[in-house]
């Protein structure tokens, strides 16, 4: 089956250019994170991550594609597989938004694309990207339940809830704050 | 009547070192923003402010508290003064944040700190201490109609909602958008 990788589909692509090109974006992610912009250079980020410039520039001819493609990579967070009981559903998929802020470093990344997109405007459609990505399944999940905006703020809350605790108290929130957010959204629509 | 600076009850400071004082923290959270922590130095901050490099040292002896307070100016967020009407105090609280959030560089200072955190943990604190001031009026209305870890998500929730839309949207939400999200948990607890 055909998956994707940094938004190509790489059905046929050999595996070891799909480890070089996660090698390469993974080291870009961490030193912007580390070291900043300014130190995403193809020379900087071809030594860091153990290969040359040249095939650094084969896969991305600008530092902007570079950033790029390092941002979207974060999409392939993995997601809950509905199973049709909503309550069951909504706590699986928030817990694995908040297993990713945990895990990953998601959270300083989100910050360090949200300072960038005032420098770099173009940034704007990764970010718009990955949070579609990221909020789809708790949107489709309350959407036959909710809509308008109170569909918006269900979805903002829900999702909220994990990255304020996350960025804002210093760690994601626990197993019963996540149940009780669900259990109070679906007290709202007279689903309890 | 005395009010708080930085922390330090002014009441008796002469308004020409609360300007100094006010002028010199707000240059440095923009240099902080602008040009990365590397670039808070007493000479620079000194230079962009326009003060001699003398007076930031008789305020701020290190960098670190200079840094410190830049952030806890942050703290003087405006509140709004509750009526007793909870749906009312609820919204207008949430709508104060999001003008906060909309008007002042808060979203991108927050995210500056976030990441500042991991390298300078004794900011921890500082981050502690806006958070716990910016969700005090929030949690203190939800109180008496909740506790526990609903009053925990339930103020995650809605402060959450504002923070998610206006770092990942790109800006904070409507007012319809406030008003369903406070519907929505004033109907979760049987106040609608």
């Amino acid at each position: 089956m055909a998956r994707k990788v940094g938004g190509r589909t790489t059905s046929s692509v050999d595996p070891r250019v799909v480890r070089t090109r996660n090698d390469i974006l993974r080291t870009t992610l961490q030193v912007l994170m580390d070291e900043g912009w300014d130190a995403v250079t193809h020379q900087h980020i071809a030594q860091v991550a153990g290969y040359s410039k040249a095939t650094v520039y084969n896969h991305w001819r600008s530092r902007a594609d570079l950033i790029r493609d390092a941002f979207l990579r974060l999409r392939d967070m993995p997601h809950h597989v509905p199973t049709g009981d909503l309550r069951t559903d909504l706590i699986q998929e928030v817990t694995t938004f908040r297993t990713g802020m945990d895990e990953r470093p998601l959270a300083r990344a989100l910050c360090v694309l949200v300072n960038l997109t005032d420098a770099a405007p173009e940034l704007d459609e990764v970010r718009d990207r990955l949070v579609t990505d990221g909020e789809r399944l708790v949107r489709e999940l309350l959407a036959p339940v909710l809509h308008g905006t109170e569909l918006e703020a269900a979805t903002l809350m829900l999702c909220g809830a994990v990255l304020h605790s996350a960025m804002m108290h210093g760690e994601p929130p626990g197993d019963d704050v996540i149940a009780s957010a669900v259990d109070l959204t679906l007290r709202a629509i007279g689903r309890n």
